[in-house]
């Protein structure tokens, strides 16, 4: 492993993690390349981390030229910023950007909550959870419309901030037994279209090692046997 | 009251809120005139209140030229995004820009929920929440360290972010035993620079008034008799 010292971009993230997800994708987007450094994460943070985010001690950390920047909307907000040059993330026009904060803001409110209940959830409770779940899906759904993405004809932001927990939204409807296939069909296509792009694809974990991973969580906490 | 189609800026508010005097520090900073419609909150809002944020159905709303913005801080940023002559309360830098964007965030998580824990607290418990609380300040406090205000030499977006508590922060420290003066020395500097301004004195509420209907709300939840 290199020394942070030599890499002007690093991330410091962790491979089930959305929010390290976003700051891949973003970069990838951008066309920036960066030193990516995977955490042994939440057990044994690397005093990097702890140092970089004392706050929190979260990943993802974006450090660019030493200085670290936390938390993944206002990373990818850096991103788009810092390199200029090129495609735009975030839309210009601050009425269509102070939609897009908002709807960026209910995703990690509501899908962050709602995917974390499903996964502590059995029976008749996981079904009215995963309702409520793809209730909140569906004002999504009717936001996208007929847009081919949420920031319009390019993907964007809120795009960056929704497809980085397809993962786990799959991994989860294993669980619960739904699909975005089948209860939100246009979110389906969106979410198909954004799969195409190698940013999203290289950088998004495989569903199924998502689905090991909350399987051995549910045992160890004991919802399941 | 004048027809909102008459109004190029129209504030929906709740006095209560910290979050609706952001919105009106804000714009006074900026030196925008605005209509201001009160919400009979939360028991009756408006129509118009509905219609204007269907998602969340809370307050404030910006509406400007008809459209509607929501949350505050979001609301923060389209305000010195769309008029910018003048003093800007966002720093352009991407980096400071980043850092204010985590502290404001970061008030909006413990500040807010801090605040809201003491209320329906006593006892022992609201000797444990208000230590807590006040952890929560001095990490402030200590990221404010020897600068005049948080944005810097001047005032800005985390101090509108801030300093909308203070009414709040007087009222749960009259009801939990503490105030911003004897325990952050430094933020209560800080807060009485800030109070000298225009835009924050005649915006923020009474805190005897804050109090008095905290005093009501714990009777009304039975936390006191």
């Amino acid at each position: 492993m290199s020394s942070i010292q030599e890499s002007e971009v690093v991330v410091l993230g962790w491979w089930v993690s959305m929010f390290t997800a976003r700051v891949r994708i973003a970069l990838a987007e951008k066309g920036i390349s960066y030193e990516y450094i995977e955490e042994d994460f939440p057990e044994n943070k690397s005093p990097l981390l702890l140092n970089h985010n004392p706050v929190y001690k979260k990943v993802p950390v974006l450090v660019h030229k030493g200085k670290p920047i936390c938390e993944s909307l206002i990373i990818i907000q850096y991103i788009d910023e810092t390199w200029k040059e090129g495609y735009s993330l975030l839309l210009s026009d601050p009425y269509l950007k102070s939609q897009a904060a908002f709807w960026a803001d209910y995703i990690d409110r509501h899908i962050y909550e709602g995917l974390k209940i499903i996964i502590t959830s059995k029976g008749e409770e996981m079904k009215k959870v995963v309702e409520k779940f793809l209730g909140y899906l569906k004002v999504l759904e009717r936001e996208l419309g007929e847009k081919p993405y949420f920031n319009g004809e390019s993907f964007g932001f809120v795009d960056i901030a929704l497809i980085s927990y397809y993962s786990h939204i799959i991994a989860d409807g294993t669980l619960g037994n739904f699909s975005i296939e089948k209860h939100c069909p246009k979110l389906h296509v969106w979410a198909t279209q954004c799969m195409k792009r190698e940013s999203v694809w290289k950088t998004l974990a495989d569903p199924n090692k998502i689905y090991e991973s909350l399987v051995a969580y549910r045992k160890k906490i004991g919802v399941d046997e």
